[in-house]
């Protein structure tokens, strides 16, 4: 249930990209299956089972051996799906061998361990989804760095900006999101029935970095089972990923709009069409992004609201966590992917950009213009009166200016002031110096 | 992705009872082609399209004849996945009826109203669940009317109750709970490509009710299409719905705990067994509802945060309801299933609720003592030194009673003080009420 | 803490509107002592207590007699600030009277009680505002009943509707949120310490029907303690209100954004200005509104998820409510009081909506035309060459078509289709009708 | 409104502790004044302005010259309280020096830069008392190391734990949120109106570092106000250090259930008492914990919901930011001081917990004795016959035992397979362990 992974109705949008099949059931299947035989492997390593323990279940834990609604059914009765798969598993290996499967373990050390396993294999696509769209913004931060075009600010122009700093600004939040996710520990959970291992007398301590290292998974101080802290982090960090990753795509879909027209997604056949209407191009990528972001705040919150867990395990907020970090992984990874479609294939009008700064009449450099003439009162005074001229009528603030004998300015140092280009303050700094800490900034 | 209904290795948990097969991907789709079927034909009623459209739309809508995985891969071009649905079940009709099929209509009109139609049919065995659940409890809360048990105010001892009256306590928000969600009104949508459905000249409008009528759905005054009113009520009635059954597994799962030993969930051959502790028998069931009510008020969340849509059809926030809405049937629809049966095959311990009640040697009377001795500040004060002796030695409250020579009350009256069953105030009273006005209290 | 009503440093954007005077601390003073003094009536009418008893407390519960940072800090010890408001009512009247303060009471009846009053008073100037939205929006249904504007899908033209129409949806919306709200019960809680009333003999439930008289508020069937329904109830059409008010400020701020310029807010000295910027004039209503819904699905769901609360009184989730509840209140307040000022003054442009609506140079009517043509595949591949013609070139459609010899339509056949008022489908009547179920539109 | 600090009806509960008087409004004034005060240094100190303005703005950015409630009231006008705190403060220099107040800053470098500010000043007493938590758990590890208790999942006895682990766990928690909080970055904001600087020429990006160091933040690569990552990152570190607060105030209560009095809370006079019930000893501190918590999930999901701003400035949920700021620092800090005075002050029961331990009348140890028998299926089958005895009747497991041929153990043997003290694993271990990571763990 945790997720149809492909080939559903909805799935092209809300389950694109790799972290889908990561978090499928097969994936769960043999996530568990890889916890067993690594359980087998460390405890015979160190001599707590028979040393044949190991091959027996490294053969036994194939996921192409089990059924996967025979041990859905099995988990409805028992609360968790490892009881049954423990069950199946026992049959799998001489009755001798049979009390050495899942030796010490509880059941949720089991689904912890590989919860945390799905999740290092999730994210290697969701990360890698982050890196290109941070590429794909640090390409378009350096293509247009000078690229002038309105600043806005509650949706209103308000000074000049250019499309490099607004890429680049893009690609310093996925940096930061995507270390942030980079940088979630993930331990593997071993501590038995209530976290003393007392099934494995004093040695079970010992088992756990063994384990740990065979999965590739980092060793915690004592048995986390009620201890949420790992899966809150983890959740926190998609959560955050997804917001950035939700920021871009509000600026695609608004610089998409048909009034503003600055950007356009890339177009493939029957990509965005409407049945109706056959003149739109609908941002279908950046549309995605939002319907999968919108999503996630509210798992984040459920696994947040789930931390409260009693004593030694959980009854309900625990297993509340399974579907909900399937679906945290899955959302986030599918809204990654089809951002780095939508930034990859991104086409700029920087003739648009610059028509469209220019529709104010020259309203968004009066900041300038006052600074010009010296920044004072009198000269922010008279600059008022220019634009409210401007505003008002059907003149640009040039042709007010010029008009204007209370400027004491040439018609080039009107020109001058007006530019756009030379009212970018430290912007082309900024775009520099975020390409420069920017991982993998092309360097020439 | 809706879900993968049944059979997967979560789903025993989070799909279980009537809801989950009513959200798959193939009631979506089933849906979508009842809407269009249901539109050729309400349209061929009033002479808007040519009579046999409606009869070959009605052969053409036959869910086996279309492919969910091609649809899903089409709706991930094009954004929803009734364009691709469109085109399909154009080919399926004669070259002249062609221009008849999906007439008038936008996506969100095919997809909106097959939500509607998808949440009125997964409501019924929602609605069926709750009102099984609420009958338990009136059989329940009539058995054990006079059944003293102690009420427990933050987890401490406070005054007797009955669990009678717990039960109908229960019972009365279910049914609350019911009301709410049987009322959700749920409206057809039919607006074309903004709202305006301008293909059909001025008699779109016409059209509404007959869809309406045929669907089972309500009548709009207008279409609703960024109005997500609909949505949302519908979200939070299943919300606080959710909440109700987990109140009530939050009782079952503390009553049910080792040390109160109250009650306990019906027993099944390897229902609530542990793998590594043959004396557990753990509350599978309210862990279950639990499980799935920790994620549904993130999803109400979603919901309500995307009513935030634009102009006449939103970027992302209503394309992100299409599965949180089936999330949210589902695990409320599996939610009251498992109640169900735990409430069905309840085993009510009354020996050990007055057993419990007992074992704060008569302190739960304490208040009632006052009361008898006029409930004056001085018989407080005299009650409540009392209590501090029993509650630091080994005397029952009785036992001190009994030896103060300052208490003016006879052997009988303080028993009589003392019986949890004289101190009931309305509780008999409000369980006889509830169950009055329950719809299905059996009368004999 | 609820909120420190009016004064704070950003209480003019979140606390504005007669709602938040409702949820302050003085509103919950004098709502818990209106609780008891209407309680003392109600016992001394059916004589549980002595006739004196009911002046006695309504001469005692006058809010000015008490100090709220007293009671906080008693609230803090005992867990509620009713216990220390007992407390000090019980000074003010005579010892003999002081037993039958309070009487057969527990904190959570008054909490309760009191927060429903609180809720039943805060919804005046909701629904007060909400019935001013939408009625300013009758009026703008009307008066722009025929004005021409773009429909917008997913921030693209789609075709022509008019501002009546979106107008029109508003109000409908607005009617649907405001009789939701209106609608939810606010039942009086009345039970002792764990709902049975015990003090009180077998009468106590005489006394729920008077003291739901007294204050206004609907009778329970049993007392609800632990049965968050009502809450839940109100959170959420709290909510779904909120989420109607977003949308319309949703569409607010995207037609006032610079590139669009359809709508502007209405002006005031200081309103909306920038400080760098003098040329800039900001949507500060629809932003207001929009920052304060923004926090409310959080807050719904905070209270749907502290449902589950146990037994006959909860450790945490009951005491997460009050804060909350008076948020959700102000927030929904405040921003139903902002939308009313920006809906009343809104200022609309037809001329630039129909320059708008012109600047696709008539694509948005390709599909007007293709249904001139006939509706058929030949007239949608025909139009859709010309609409690319349009698209790409510098041609508008008109022109394109005019000298298209397989376009079989005279000039006046081609602006006729071209006409976006010719293209409204029923439109009009959605709007006409929307009106005639709108309980204050002005009749002539 | 972002709280009332102190003296509120509920702010004993939901605003104890340090972190409130850090997020009030008059510590938002002050640290808005403090930011501009830094930033007229930081340009001074480079020549940006002339030197005089640094003393000047020192002089003039005390809080006590300005007034809230007028601030406030500026702020509904101009959307944010930054306009008119400029505003006011140009009043308080000489009419030179005024147009370098607020020199090339825009309203959201003084707010965000004020609120990184205000978290920096309230995660001191959070994280005091976060520490303080952890070192009260650190005492209870190390003298309850080895006081035997049961193991409870879901609520069932299952296998011996020590209190000592118990407390490790919650140590070991507390340690990994604290850290998370301690790690976030709070990075200084100055951008101008448009995140370029351009009132500043070229040199605007060297005012950054020094700002930074002057206000001990962090300095970020570029403006960052629309990449909300840093909000983000502070909200989540908070939702988990709540979630884990969460957790212990769980535990406490569940352990200090009447039916359960393994642990209670420290008492005071009028702590926790009950108006009606002078038998009842309330557990207010964990009960105030999680009611503040129950409040946090929320706000972090409105905050990451809220990532999606416009462009360069957002409309609304920027906005939504400050006063969910403030709820998360307040909430998390009284949730933090609550259960400082829990942990400090607990009394811990040990006779109790084996009492209970020992009332299932060895049944917890029955996998022991399976192991013991040498762990084979004949082992567990003679086991679990022998418990189904015990848990039948009246005999405890060892009385079964010892009457059963077929178990073929000395008594001496029995008593030792029956010692809880003989079955715990590794437990000692983990809380010595754990013990040695913990910052201060009291070294002897």
């Amino acid at each position: 249930m945790t997720s149809s992974a492909t080939g559903g109705l909805f799935s092209g949008m809300f389950a694109r990209g790799g972290a889908t099949p990561e978090v499928s059931d097969a994936a769960w299947l043999a996530a568990m299956l890889d916890v067993e035989a690594a359980l087998a492997a460390a405890q015979a390593a160190i001599g707590l089972v028979p040393a044949e323990v190991a091959p027996a279940l490294e053969d036994a834990c194939r996921p192409e051996l089990f059924d996967i609604a025979e041990l859905g059914h099995g988990a409805a009765r028992s609360g968790n799906p490892v009881i049954p798969l423990v069950a199946a598993l026992r049959e799998r290996v001489t009755p001798e061998l049979r009390r050495f499967v899942h030796y010490g373990a509880t059941s949720q050390d089991i689904n912890d361990t590989a919860s945390m396993l799905i999740a290092r294999r999730a994210l290697v696509p969701i990360l890698a989804d982050l890196s290109a769209c941070a590429d794909a913004c640090a390409r378009l931060a350096g293509e247009h760095r000078g690229t002038v075009m309105a600043g806005r600010t509650v949706l209103q122009h308000a000074v000049p900006v250019t499309f490099g700093l607004k890429a680049a600004g893009w690609m310093s939040a996925l940096d930061r999101s995507r270390a942030g996710l980079s940088e979630v520990r993930l331990p593997v959970q071993y501590g038995g029935a209530a976290g003393t291992l007392s099934v494995l007398g004093d040695r079970g301590h010992e088992v756990t970095p063994l384990l740990a290292s065979r999965l590739e998974l980092s060793e915690p101080v004592i048995p986390w089972h009620t201890d949420r802290t790992p899966v809150a982090e983890l959740a926190c960090a998609l959560g955050t990923a997804s917001g950035t990753l939700g920021k871009i795509a509000t600026d695609v879909k608004l610089l998409a709009q048909t009034e503003v027209g600055e950007v356009a997604e890339p177009t493939a056949p029957g990509r965005g069409n409407s049945s109706a209407m056959p003149h739109k191009r609908n941002p279908v990528g950046a549309m995605s992004v939002l319907a999968c972001v919108q999503r996630v705040p509210g798992l984040v919150a459920s696994v947040l609201g789930g931390m409260l867990q009693e004593h030694e395990r959980a009854t309900g907020p625990w297993q509340a966590e399974w579907e909900t970090l399937g679906e945290l992984l899955r959302l986030t990874g599918s809204a990654a992917s089809w951002l780095r479609e939508v930034l990859e294939g991104l086409t700029v009008d920087a003739a648009r950009m610059r028509a469209n700064l220019d529709a104010t009449r020259g309203l968004m450099m009066a900041e300038h213009v006052v600074t010009r003439l010296g920044g004072t009162p009198q000269a922010r005074k008279l600059v008022d009166a220019a634009c409210a001229r401007a505003a008002d009528g059907r003149l640009t603030l040039r042709e007010v200016l010029l008009a204007d004998p209370g400027v004491d300015l040439t018609p080039e140092e009107i020109d001058a002031a007006l530019d756009p280009a030379s009212y970018l303050g430290s912007a082309l700094t900024f775009v520099d110096r975020a390409l420069d800490v920017h991982p993998n900034t092309p360097r020439s």
